[in-house]
């Protein structure tokens, strides 16, 4: 086991991408995010992606020489075409167009089009609230979610993000949930273990509800809170591919394995100036909210344990296994 | 029974909301949303609401003679005072900048302040796709849902809404959906009749699942989805309080009965032109969209049903209850 901290996990990730035929601004770009969720916990989106990453530009499902296109089609519209390359560097291009554009107009947003996964869209957000604006984002997916009453998959997990701003440099809270009750991850895992799932996380491909995890990856995801999780997850369609342009989810090529080419899916964030619609006031109202949740024990703000991790992290470094470590440098 | 068409129910009301102490425009604007809601099939929100909104004028929960004011703090940010006013005519006169800036400069949003339940939410954000906008809304309430891990109830049932603009004048669906599981009138509905509730409706006041209504109200909603719905209702307080300098659901007065004074709740819209985005390509994606969905037998778009009656109810009228009208036209 090594510990590292978060320049070295960022200068591992980078390395590997160029290696694999990132060019160097999109690699570090990506290998910011990288770092940022090992900080956070979220190891899912971290070092353990790297290789997948790599793989996916040498495949050809991301094209690592791409440049992404920042697009002024309106004063408080931005849309950006990622032409196939990672989606981390077209937010990122797209975010110094649209952090100054919305401090100058209070409201502003960009689309991205021909991308990829995005990762953790709450990182994304939570640099709009760092630069204090609020943040909203959204991001699709291949499909996996059948809408109510029907049997066939239309959207992804489609999760939406949202931070506030703490006007110090911070979020007071990132929220970053996807449309689903479970993640897919969850279920196959499940089915490499061999072991049922819980009633409620998915269906058959007929629509019937299903503790066989097998049968739930041949059927579709069950949405968070029924037809509400698919309203919600149906809200990132619209403005993840719909208003974007990028490819509905139920057309995307999978965002796991090497087939299929780019899967050209979307990403859409909204970003709100406070001063311009509360003055001054939102802080306090931020903290009088906030407050009356973090006062009742056992309640806590969306992100809370991400920013717990991303603290301890700082402070102790994390720790990360060799054998990864060894496979990235690898590569 | 009469059979009354539009005009006819919104006449009804604007003379009774005039009589109660309404000035003229705004009862004229609450009323086209009363008519609107009988056409749709939501009578919640129909004629058995008005007796209460001239009530709110005569006990002075709403100001019948305010004029909100229009702020233009920024390019492509609105900010309304509705001064304890309606807020129909609040988010019509908001309404009225929002549209010709979102099409000036691709994106805009509208925030409203010091106002009142808007009724159903979709008939707000439908207007600005039947002007060619994307249109997304909120709206807070008096606080009724806990955290997840809490027990005290910090946000409302703070529904959003969305709206997707078919490009001929109307809405390719509305979406419009509160963070509870179930609306808080069913729960008074099974307490009033005496019968116990599902579980998953609700908590009591210590926090923990309960079947008995009368605890349920005492108690808690449950969020849609666990901590995915409590999320989405913080989204929506985020926007229609703390963003629009609104009174937090905690801290606002109840929306029924005579007490407490104006709740002073808030709204909160953000519009989007699609050609500002994806260009001509959104018609052919949108309907695309639409169509796995309502290819699917069962399956059925946000907001289907509502159109439905509302195509009904153009052809037929819609059948009041006599005894309603006679003490409509009583006051």
């Amino acid at each position: 086991m090594a510990t590292m901290n978060a320049q070295q996990i960022a200068d591992l990730a980078q390395a590997a991408l160029e290696r694999a035929g990132t060019r160097g601004p999109a690699a570090a770009s990506l290998a910011r995010a990288v770092a940022a969720a090992e900080m956070d916990g979220i190891r899912s989106h971290g070092l353990i992606y790297v290789p997948i990453y790599c793989e996916h530009v040498q495949c050809g499902k991301v094209d690592g020489k791409a440049i992404s296109e920042v697009g002024y089609s309106n004063t408080s519209s931005i849309s950006v075409n990622a032409h196939d390359g990672f989606a981390h560097p077209a937010i990122d291009a797209g975010f110094e167009e649209l952090i100054p554009r919305t401090r100058e107009n209070g409201t502003a947003a960009i689309s991205v089009k021909n991308s990829y996964n995005c990762g953790v869209l709450g990182y994304h957000v939570e640099k709009l609230a760092q630069h204090g604006l609020v943040g909203l984002g959204f991001t699709n997916a291949p499909a996996s979610i059948a809408p109510v009453g029907g049997a066939r998959k239309v959207i992804g997990t489609n999760p939406f993000a949202l931070a506030a701003p703490d006007g110090e440099g911070g979020a007071v809270f990132v929220l970053d949930q996807s449309a689903s009750v479970v993640a897919k991850s969850e279920i196959t895992l499940h089915a490499r273990e061999g072991r049922s799932i819980p009633e409620g996380w998915a269906y058959d491909s007929d629509g019937n509800p299903t503790t066989d995890p097998d049968a739930a990856l041949k059927g579709t995801m069950a949405p968070a809170g029924g037809y509400k999780g698919f309203g919600t997850g149906l809200m990132v369609e619209l403005f993840a591919a719909v208003l974007a342009g990028a490819t509905l989810g139920k057309d995307a090529s999978p965002f796991a394995g090497t087939a299929g080419g780019p899967p050209r899916t979307g990403q859409f964030f909204i970003a709100l100036d406070p001063a311009s619609f509360s003055g001054d006031g939102f802080g306090a109202r931020m903290t009088d909210l906030a407050a009356a949740i973090t006062n009742q024990p056992g309640a806590r703000l969306p992100g809370q344990r991400r920013m717990e991790n991303r603290q301890r992290h700082t402070a102790n470094g994390v720790t990360v296994d060799d054998a990864l470590i060894a496979r990235i440098e690898a590569i």
